[in-house]
């Protein structure tokens, strides 16, 4: 119930995408880089239909499926998780209901109230909801351009023993930050100090623009130290709700009697579509669509933003990490967005200081890329000249 | 924790439908009133493929969607409910990933580890699971033909107040038993008592063989004290996985926060396929073949079991109960069915004595229903020899 308040006091607080319902309903005028959904005008209808006309026609389809998950579906799961280097069968993937779930089951299995969870600051808005939801204690954990501070992390660790370090390892949510290979090897032996696992988000791992992505946390685990989730929300379709976790078998066990409980079994068609889909076509998102957007919005800021402003240049994802001038409020600054015509959220509703701002390219069309950074540093200048 | 302890030695201790994946996979030559499932047999495909081309078509279809659940469905489920004698609109609707969902976020809003629920004994698997998840005292309610028996409830509320009380008031899972008229009023006094909500399941409301189902008890409720839940999966198709709770707004809202931070919004596709089906065709589950179903169930019974076995009568939903004669232990008798053929749910997995049995004529051929029945007594024969 604590948690329920919590919520509530944050909503008041001003913009946040803390409500699927702000990101979905695009207010008219108004150029938004607000939302992480993927482009919905880039999704192959014709390839989608077929695929759903064939996967319709199976009476099963429409029937139950198992807690674990549709067993093809976890089968085809573990073979890509192996190309990614994570060996594994079946066995080990448990398909959840998009990585929320994964989110929720991994709280709800391992954190009593109080327990310390280790997450990157600024973080995942979703991850923080679903642990502060088991009540549990978050240890903000820095992150530069390189992911986690290996110094923050030990400081972290050396303050007690934690439960669970979250980490959105490649192309973060919210910073678009990585983690350099280097700093993986360090937190992986983090992890046996404070005496914990790793759960690594892999959401954006497919939306690599530049190089491949490098290989995931899990990939270089030989304790079993990382619980992996994965999503096709952002690399195929989100409407279908399907993503999973990779972990030891027992573990995945124990998930699956939590998902038991929770939600009995996710959707049949979802899990069927995905399977099919990935037979017929594999994992290609359209990351020369994405590419272009990152490069628009790269080009823009440099042309438009104003001398005090700095930001990053993230290898893929969807998220650029904006910082104003030190003394420069970005939920105040929303508000004069609002007037210019462009939206963001202010990336304290992720944990960050109060300068910084989630700028995400993905769902805005190529051509209102330029006029919507104009806007925002035309937002920049009234609030700097306040 | 210690739930997931309770749910493994639960499940070593023998048949029982804890896993979906023991009732989904059938053995071959086994006659089985095992599960609860629908008869996916009787799912129109033709019709089914329509829909879900005409769905598919639709962009959006493959996009998130809002947390509380697509509108135009919580618009359609608030007209069905106010055709049920319930007033309400699409902000009591909460649309939830099946009515699993459903029982898991109400216990995670409002149950602290030691809170009372009181529950049908013998009652619905699932939510004894969704409970006991959350570390609540289950206080167990008696119940016969009638539904929960009154005098068993008001001793249940008297012995100490409790934070809800969970009924399948019509055609129950496991009994098939209907709650009486005038013991739906009586329950709605003792909630007053106890000081705690009701939480309706309905899932098995419009499966009525006999009479039209009586009306919810929520649509007797002017003080808001049952929140209702529905189910898509046993009237339509479970492989969408399409529940929805009814309950005074400020309630949806706090279910919205938690099922937010549990799986961020339900597929959009299912809820999509569910609003056009309603619009096309409305919820006319196959009560004839359901109807067809339990007479030959009781007719086989009536003609086939030894004396000292009694069953009842259901005016609806998927089950019947048996009552093996004293002495006979239904999970000792699941054994020796093995040998001879035939499967079902011993009735301490739901709570009930050891003598009962749960038997399950919703996926059953028709054809195989008095073979079944044959097995099974022949089972009971060879168990009352020893």
């Amino acid at each position: 119930m604590s948690f329920i308040r919590n919520l509530l006091a944050a909503r008041a607080l001003g913009p946040a995408d803390s409500s699927l319902k702000d990101v979905l309903v695009s207010r008219p005028g108004v150029i938004s880089f607000a939302g992480g959904l993927p482009d919905e005008k880039a999704f192959d209808l014709a390839a989608i239909r077929e695929i759903a006309a064939e996967v319709s026609a199976d009476r099963s389809t429409w029937q139950y499926t198992e807690t674990e998950g549709w067993l093809p579906l976890r089968e085809q799961v573990a073979a890509h998780m192996s190309k990614l280097g994570v060996a594994c069968s079946a066995a080990n993937v448990l398909i959840t209901q998009g990585s929320q779930q994964a989110l929720d089951l991994v709280g709800k299995l391992l954190l009593d109230p109080g327990d310390r969870v280790l997450i990157e600051a600024p973080g995942y808005l979703g991850a923080i909801q679903a642990f502060e939801s088991y009540e549990a204690t978050l240890v903000p954990v820095a992150l530069d351009d390189d992911g986690i501070i290996p110094a923050s992390c030990d400081a972290a660790a050396q303050s007690g023993p934690a439960k669970l370090l979250y980490t959105v390892s490649t192309f973060q949510n919210p910073t678009g930050a990585t983690l350099a290979p280097k700093r993986r090897q360090h937190l992986l032996h983090a992890a046996e100090r404070f005496g914990g696992l790793i759960l690594e988000d892999g959401a954006y791992h497919h939306l690599a623009y530049d190089a491949p992505a490098p290989p995931p946390l899990a990939a270089q685990d030989p304790d079993g130290r990382v619980v992996y989730m994965g999503s096709f929300s952002k690399s195929l379709l989100p409407g279908v709700r399907v993503g999973w976790i990779v972990a030891r078998p027992e573990i995945i066990e124990h998930l699956s009697l939590l998902k038991q409980a929770g939600d009995l079994a996710s959707n049949t068609f979802g899990q069927r579509f995905v399977a099919t889909w990935l037979d017929a076509y594999g994992l290609t998102p359209p990351v020369d669509l994405y590419r272009t957007k990152r490069d628009l919005a790269l080009a823009a800021l440099q042309e438009h933003m104003p001398e005090g402003v700095t930001w990053n240049r993230p290898q893929g994802g969807f998220f650029l990490w904006l910082r104003l001038p030190e003394h420069l409020d970005a939920v105040k600054l929303a508000r004069i967005a609002q007037q210019t015509g462009v939206s963001f959220v202010p990336g304290v509703a992720f944990g960050g200081p109060s300068n910084t701002l989630r700028f995400s390219f993905s769902q805005v069309d190529p051509d209102d890329i330029d006029e919507g950074v104009r806007r925002l540093a035309q937002a920049i200048g009234r609030a700097l000249e306040r």
